[in-house]
């Protein structure tokens, strides 16, 4: 052993890479079971152990010889998959390499700091109590951005962490775009009677059966996948072969069935990377937006259409009695009912992009100083029933309901809403590619799609940058059109539009 | 940060000391679940992210830049809390280094070979095909010992790391009085009718309740623990706020119950470490015997008394019907029966601890030469019959039914009986400065003992060495006589010897 030799440039790098991604792997384990297993007093050292984890990870990362490494083997690799792992990698060490460690725990620091006062904020309704944080983080985000001084403005710098290669100019333009279909369709829509909801109670027992047997149809495998309980669903893969997706249950809807769908689509397109870029790092999806498209589309296209709830209302009916006297068309009206309300996460497939826009437009203007944050509520309650025309009660239901910029995620919003644009570009291509995609889950056949989406999505990785894969798999770029198509034939047979 | 101070070398000590705790504490976790939660398909990855932290805190263990800041620390504290780290921390980076890691990798991949061959082989009844498995862990655990010249024998050196400070001379000598005391007394206890076992069936659900009822007044607290199922059940702290217990439930006795009270009772010492302790690697067990004398103590003195049924029998018997007939004198003889039999982990408290003198008398011989691997199964066949009496039917149940050697662990085996002797030394020298525990017991109040071995046993974690620990709390060096008084009173009650 003693006398082995390095290798070469690439399998030193590979070796390298593998470390990480162990890392990784093991804070992704730590993650998930503070979630969902942890008891209550193990938060504290689990924070310490899982900033560690971190901090190891970050020093291998930006070590000089990985990029020597990299900068050797790209010789090495000129074309295939190990040249996007030189590619990708190289990128990841530059990205740890130009934040100063310091710029790190600093914002670690601030993110602990804000987060209880967040909570308290919200809890109290008082917004003065979070605005030194937010004032904090923003600095801190601007802070982050000067590290990346070639960006063509600092927006660009956070975003391309979550969403790699789009930019604020970009991202503006397609939600224009998809704002302009968006509203007056929402103003459409309103002018119709409200559906009637689900009747309740659906027993959550019931649900848990469901869900997991719909799971299974979509790719769900015990040998490979377990469901669990959060406050916060979330999907977590430990590996190719260990996913977590996690659910939470309310007896009055069927949101907790949604959510095993919308976590199992994540969970669809980690355990379809190929097994070629194992302990790579590059075996993940490829950007955040992506990977919603694939959540989106289990839990929309797929799990609000007719044709879905037509192999599925038999059974659901069998486990949930109070769905008995319901037929296709009203459970499937029941589970689409578009109205404009102050919550993100609970909105509908319609208006959910607007709460979005209206983040990612906040958080460009307070990045580039247009907007103080202390001037946040004003702002978000106008822009609010500018784009959904309702009224917003107080800063617990508006400008303080979301975490994430108390975490310090600035620039991360807008992939919620990509994932929306390209869950309708992909699903428009592969009912193109596939000929009648209904008529398969109508016949409760998710494999075409799986499929489908495993070819043409999963099996890359983060190979392949997000607007090359859009190209290859739907010949398009970035284009809110078919999802706005696909929303308006839905509601125009819906609710009669 | 760039100009921060780097501190005494103390405070370098400690910083380095708690990144190979969160290390060793991630990979607890991540044990944890891989025997509790983790899907099938998740064990290959889960084993490369295990090696990768035991690579990663091998490497910080012996980093020769911390043992230059233990040499100049060592100077710095000179008493207390601090030297004791100072005295620990240099053995284990000592010992880490001493290990050349070709070794280690080594071990590790015969290991990896050996445990399928070993299950095939058990599975198969088939000992030759564990044979040259065998033989190369024996060669490896030579290597091993080599490496600690200074050993007075090569067993001295494996030993040691399970249970500082014993040597196979000291260990022979005590084992030699405990089964002088052990042979006879269960021989008399054979001539006796073997009493009626529990009355069938224990339903899990209530044995869980029970279990986890029990496990409470021991110091069980959801905020700080949580019991989930294992095939073989044990217990893991991942930090000393979050403990881990398991269980395997069993309709035909009451072993569940008895399995929470042992591993509660492990769980009892390492949640019960002076949170100064906290990311020191010395915040843990001082050795296996000590520890198994704690899972010992809670499941045999207290969880198999008379005095402890006289409180919980009434609980049990609404939880389990069939115990509906019995009184205390019944339950308390059910649980208590002696009967020599070929499984060690099935082996009552009177026999237990002469199967594992059994397997430290073969360790001392195959690593010392006197006996050939092939010559195991003979030998142990052999044994069995003179210390218990019975005929070893095949391998599988004889020289096959553990896992130990397969894993590498020679020298491991003792600590379980160590365990059995300092419990009943502890257990006397609770009872004598308590006074009456039974009566506590039977009011159902675990707290006098529980404090005591906190304040004599828990607190210290790993700063006072197994020897020093047992005779400051007893004072005593290891010595069978409590323990064989104990069983004997026991016995002689039970059984009318």
């Amino acid at each position: 052993m003693a006398s082995k030799a390095e290798g070469t440039a690439l399998e030193q790098v590979r070796e390298r890479l593998a470390e990480i991604a162990d890392l990784e792997a093991a804070g992704g384990l730590l993650g998930w079971d503070r979630e969902t297993m942890m008891p209550a007093d193990g938060a504290e050292p689990r924070g310490e152990v899982l900033a560690t984890l971190d901090k190891l990870a970050h020093e291998r990362q930006s070590d000089p010889r990985l990029r020597e490494l990299l900068a050797a083997a790209g010789g090495e690799a000129s074309a295939g998959r190990d040249a996007a792992i030189v590619r990708v990698a190289t990128r990841d060490a530059d990205r740890a390499t130009r934040i100063p460690p310091e710029l790190v725990v600093e914002s670690a620091r601030a993110t602990a700091a804000a987060l209880p006062a967040w909570a308290a904020a919200r809890e109290t309704n008082d917004f003065e109590r979070f605005r030194p944080h937010l004032e904090r983080q923003v600095e801190l985000a601007r802070d982050v951005a000067a590290c990346f001084p070639e960006a063509e403005q600092p927006y660009d710098a956070l975003l391309d962490v979550y969403e790699p290669g789009a930019t604020a100019a970009s991202v503006r333009e397609v939600f224009a775009r998809l704002s302009d279909g968006l509203v007056p369709l929402v103003a459409e829509i309103a002018e119709r009677p409200i559906p009637a909801g689900l009747p309740a109670p659906l027993a959550e027992a019931g649900q848990r059966v469901l869900a997991l047997e719909m799971a299974r149809c979509i790719g769900f495998d015990e040998a490979r996948w377990r469901l669990d309980d959060a406050v916060h669903p979330f999907q977590q893969s430990v590996s190719r072969t260990d996913i977590r997706v996690t659910a939470r249950w309310d007896e009055h809807d069927l949101s907790g069935v949604y959510s095993v769908l919308h976590e199992v689509g994540h969970g669809l397109y980690e355990s379809g990377v190929s097994p070629d870029l194992d302990r790579t790092t590059l075996g993940a999806g490829v950007s955040l937006g992506i990977h919603e498209s694939q959540s989106r589309m289990w839990e929309n296209q797929v799990g609000r259409s007719a044709a879905f709830w037509e192999h599925w209302l038999p059974r659901a009916q069998e486990l949930l009695p109070s769905l008995g006297g319901l037929g296709v068309a009203e459970i499937t009206r029941a589970v689409n009912v578009v109205q404009p309300t102050l919550i993100r996460v609970e909105a509908d497939e319609a208006t959910y992009a607007l709460h979005v826009i209206l983040r990612f437009e906040l958080e460009i203007a307070l990045l580039d100083g247009t907007l103080a944050p202390g001037d946040v509520p004003a702002a978000w309650n106008e822009r609010i029933t500018a784009l959904l025309g309702i009224e917003v009660p107080d800063d617990a239901h508006g400008c303080l309901q979301d975490i994430h910029w108390a975490s310090g995620l600035l620039g991360y919003f807008p992939t919620y809403a990509l994932g929306n644009i390209v869950s309708g570009q992909l699903w428009q291509a592969a009912s193109t590619a596939l000929g009648d995609l209904d008529a398969a889950l109508a016949a409760g056949d998710c494999a075409p799609l799986r499929d489908w989406l495993r070819e043409h999505v999963h099996q890359y990785g983060r190979t392949v940058e997000p607007a090359d894969l859009l190209r290859r798999a739907t010949g398009s770029d970035l284009d809110p059109r078919p999802l706005l198509d696909y929303l308006r034939a839905k509601y125009t047979a819906l609710y009669g539009l």
